[in-house]
């Protein structure tokens, strides 16, 4: 299709990414050509560098350069609060929101019985032991909202009741959101869960 | 935000693509570390690689991994031809149609008395040279409809006339088009070059 075999390759792979088909794939790499000093060049070193680096860390499963992650490691972070979260995408959504001060616990997905997920292919055990081994007194369940998400939320706070304290995420109104746009289900949660002003 | 230096830092390259912003590089870079073998590294390969023998053609502006591009080197496409269109994803978009078998010249934009682009910055003087040099005996005009696009074209006919026969691409109702989504200009323009059935 195009002049030459290796920019072919090239927006064949950029397509394959999240966000990206074909035609973007084409305008982003004819972009990265005429930036080549400063963005094709430093992007490819960059994701050279990652590709050499990046492992999960063997405490929590969050995203990082070294065997334990910098939250894992940070001694201000053993408030013996644990958050736990479906995967690293949520982890890094809770910390840039920045009122978290714990450490965290990545399951890497929910139980779902019709994919044949089950708790040992989640980093269920680990959990049990990180409760035990840094003195947790608060589990945070920050499971997304849907039926796999509470159906784990559900097991973990089987699996943990008696041993530490249990908590999950408020739901309500999300902050600037309007009632109209908002689903029953919603509305519901946020009626029954209703506050004194 | 993050937990390391080398994945924001990628972040935020990847964000400066056209069609992604932070939160979709974000998953992406995520994306890009859970497939490490499968796509990181050879996108970065694939990456260092371009950066490394991608430029632009000598002859024509196209984007290639040689001094000639495959286009003005192949003998099969000395047709007489020459078709000037703006930039390379033009060219790549004639190209997909299939139907063109002559050469290309890449302008590498449109004149411009707004943002002070001038003829002597555009590859106009070298199309002139081809127009001898190629025994170019038709030259097709393939730029946008718009206001620049249609500036460059009178002027570049303006230099080339009497020299080389000119055309432009047909003006219409596109393939699949419906009278009541197109605008005015282009049903008039339909209208105006009407055909016999």
């Amino acid at each position: 299709m195009n002049s030459t075999r290796d920019i072919d390759n090239l927006i064949e792979l950029m397509a394959r990414l999240p966000g990206l088909g074909p035609r973007s794939a084409r305008r982003a790499v004819l972009h990265l050509i005429r930036k080549r000093a400063l963005l094709l060049t430093p992007l490819a070193d960059s994701l050279r560098l990652v590709a050499e680096t990046a492992r999960e860390c063997l405490n929590c499963g969050n995203v990082g350069t070294s065997d334990v992650c910098d939250i894992c490691s940070s001694e201000k972070r053993a408030t013996g609060e644990l958050c736990v979260v479906e995967d690293v995408a949520d982890l890094w959504a809770m910390e840039r929101s920045g009122m978290f001060k714990g450490r965290y616990h990545v399951l890497g997905g929910t139980l779902s019985a019709l994919d044949g997920v089950g708790p040992e292919d989640l980093r269920i055990p680990r959990l049990r032991d990180r409760v035990v081994s840094e003195n947790i007194t608060e589990v945070i369940l920050a499971l997304n909202a849907t039926v796999d998400g509470q159906t784990t939320a559900h097991y973990i706070a089987d699996q943990l009741e008696g041993s530490v304290r249990l908590t999950s995420l408020a739901q309500g109104v999300p902050i600037g959101g309007e009632l109209d746009y908002l689903d029953d289900g919603t509305i519901s949660a946020a009626l029954k869960a209703r506050k004194e002003i």
